[in-house]
């Protein structure tokens, strides 16, 4: 183990061997030294008293003349700056002279964090997560680090890693697959990314379901990519309408995105039909399936496909924290040699830092723990959501979902007649709510309008609050 | 704090509790359940003995009926595989039959991560990290992570790490700038696709350095931005040879890349020079100019331009570890709204989880401790290769850097009439040696000849190997 731990030089001789000199510039290296100097203890008033290095020390450091640092120092003492003590060295003077430095250190104004309004879509509750639990298994990860983490780490991500993601989607997701085709990447965005310019080809049609995540449209065609778009009906998806020339289907027949509907049966087997038939690439979003509270968890598409022709697309961004930036492809054992060229030339982008720590916290269970208890928790939620939302039941078909973590409720006839979703969002937006409008995840004429209330990330009080603030909103609309 | 830690189930008890069943599948759900028992019992042995949930759980668990549970437990009984001990409940046999499991869970066969060969360019040494004071830091920041870390991030990053940047970057590469300018990203990758996709429209030029990393050539290109390389002469980059067409520039003034010479002041001022009649942009790409370890540190061509033109690269790849997977950009103030523009639309990639370990890591100090003690490591690698490689002396021109982390080293004459640094790399690599090729770094015609030989991932004993083994290969090709 290093021995660096053990250091025990002052923060004021870290600082003034870090000093940058350029002997280009204008001033002398005596003025910039003396200059950084002064800038310094004007800067840190914590450093009264504290002594300054040898001026031979710091030459070296500084790859300077001890004659120059000599002459920093003499100055230094005739500014008031530090103070000489016979014997015993130089040390910073305790009443330090608050002149202006003479080109101030900008403010720093960084933009701090800001907590989510109430109602946006897609949070799980961050301040669920069982932190000690997570900081001791990042600990554990790094403390001692396992020789393979500092070698020549796959592209495709940390090898226990992807085992623990096949143990999960066999258990979970009714899906089985090997290590090798899972790759895990910085997010849905990255994965998009990696099927928009490493498998698909600039120019090709990509079908994808109206309405959608709007980024999925964005994403397609800064890749050069066309997006058709095809509307759902009430069963969802259909294969029928995938255009001839589309060469892949982007698709969330697990929980449609955003309305929440799950694609029937017949629908898989038509669009897993299309697939064999045309030979074209059916892309799962499978985005938060694993919060299911009524009925038998559906099994995924790409399980039910056994891979052969589906590409499946998770994320931990709402089963752990947003936090992490880790979500995962699984591919088409034919693929992969198509994703790790693609990877190959522009380098995996997730960091390594999270994946030992969620290996380990999936394989050990307690991931497996943690989900079932944001299941029982997010089902209590969208009940008491649901609840303090029934005196809107004139203004908003208020009906459960199955499963997820945001509720999506079209606005009753009476209300949709003087108010368009996105006038509704708007006005929630004053209100300091984050209320989701339908339409706005829409392209095609004839827009369904629907209200999308996120719940999952929002304690029951908040909900209520929340609620309260929507309820009124609507019923001011109803009467205008 | 969650009580999620003081969970007393058994692995037994998760594991059934997460079983997927599928009423929609061939099988009933009694069969699926009875399968994913029986897999699961003769895939882990360890649960000889193991209580089974009670019925009346499990089927709330799993949303079964009781009586299709109890049913499955009836005919694990008969199979064997579970016991019923009266009034005290059901239990796993100690002795299961070792069937064969109907549908074999496929064999694991990850990647493992292998380590990296001799001469590596661009590596730190991973093994030097002071990993147990590292891990601290993560755990510290997130045993109970600050409220505003689970809020809302700025997409430009953790800005406590955005403050701890500036510092470093004021101190170690005279860059005076604002938190606000910093933006984190995944790395030079990202930083690179933030500014081929965020700032450059697509058919725009940029000029950039031949020899220069391949990957740029390639960013760009994938990005529909049309490179012109430039030949680098004696005094380096030019910028009276930028062609009229290009909007940008993306040069390695501190210290070119790979061929380790730091662009003169007559030409960083012609450089800005140009950047001011054009209104172009300049690309400071700086990635390891913090080794220093003789002569003066050069200040940074963004902190020359104090931010006007240049838009200044960084990375924590070499200066902490690869496995971070976290670098930054500085930007000149009148773009901040075009990169918040773009990475609105894209998403930030920054895993969030090393950011606060970071920020404090380099806030205490470590971080600068850290760099100063690998400059002194480094140092005596780059003097124990060259030493190793003096017999080579007629065949290499055998020079040392002042700073960076690899060498450059021409073929001398009589070598380079008889053999390429290509075929040199190619024998090297099948010596276990990974010997970049100059020329390969190089698109234009007639080029250059060097190779490219990493030292600071390797401690002496390696590089005494690999330097042994080279200089044999060298030989070898002298002589034929």
């Amino acid at each position: 183990m290093s021995n660096i731990e053990n250091f025990s030089g002052s923060n004021l001789d870290r600082d003034l061997f870090a000093v940058s000199l350029d002997p280009g510039a204008s001033g002398s290296l005596q003025n910039q030294l003396a200059d950084a100097l002064r800038r310094m203890l004007v800067a840190a008033p914590g450093y009264a008293g504290a002594r300054l290095p040898a001026s031979r020390t710091l030459a070296a450091e500084l790859s300077v003349s001890r004659t120059t640092v000599q002459a920093v120092y003499d100055q230094m003492t005739a500014e008031g700056y530090v103070t000489t003590r016979r014997g015993s060295g130089t040390f910073v003077a305790s009443d330090i002279p608050h002149l202006a430095s003479p080109e101030p250190a900008p403010v720093a104004t960084p933009d701090r964090a800001a907590p989510w309004m109430t109602f946006q879509v897609g949070l799980p509750d961050p301040t669920l997560l069982p932190h000690r639990l997570w900081a001791r298994h990042l600990e554990r990860a790094w403390r001692a680090p396992d020789p393979n983490l500092l070698g020549r780490v796959d592209p495709f991500g940390w090898a226990p890693l992807r085992e623990a993601i096949c143990n999960h989607l066999a258990a979970w997701r009714h899906l089985t697959c090997d290590p090798d085709q899972v790759v895990v990447t910085s997010g849905a965005s990255e994965a998009l990314d990696i099927l928009c310019r490493g498998l698909l080809a600039a120019g090709e049609t990509v079908a994808i379901e109206d309405p959608c995540w709007p980024r999925v449209h964005d994403s397609l065609t800064a890749a050069g990519l066309v997006p058709h778009s095809v509307r759902i009906d009430a069963d969802g998806f259909d294969a029928a309408r995938i255009p001839d020339q589309a060469v892949a289907a982007l698709v969330t027949p697990s929980r449609h995105y955003p309305t929440g509907r799950a694609l029937p049966l017949p629908r898989r087997v038509a669009l897993l039909d299309w697939a064999a038939q045309r030979q074209g690439l059916i892309i799962e979003d499978d985005y938060d399936s694993e919060f299911r509270y009524q009925g038998h968890p559906l099994p995924s598409f790409a399980g039910l496909d056994r891979l052969q022709h589906t590409l499946y697309l998770g994320s931990f961004s709402k089963l752990v924290s947003a936090s992490l930036r880790i979500g995962y492809l699984v591919i088409p054992k034919r693929l992969i040699g198509q994703v790790r060229a693609y990877l190959a030339r522009v380098g995996p982008r997730a960091s390594l830092v999270p994946q030992p720590a969620l290996a380990s916290f999936m394989a050990g269970g307690d991931f497996a723990v943690h989900l079932r208890r944001m299941r029982r928790i997010y089902a209590r939620r969208q009940a008491h959501l649901l609840a303090t939302l029934a005196p809107a039941h004139d203004l908003l078909e208020i009906r459960p979902d199955t499963s997820g973590m945001h509720l999506c409720l079209p606005l009753a006839p009476p209300l949709a007649a003087r108010v368009s979703d996105q006038e509704i969002g708007a006005q929630a937006a004053e209100a300091g709510l984050a209320v989701g409008a339908l339409s706005a995840h829409s392209v095609l004429p004839d827009k369904p309008q629907a209200l999308l209330l996120g719940y999952a990330g929002f304690d029951e009080a908040r909900l209520s609050d929340g609620a309260g603030r929507l309820v009124q909103i609507l019923s001011d609309a109803a009467a205008r």
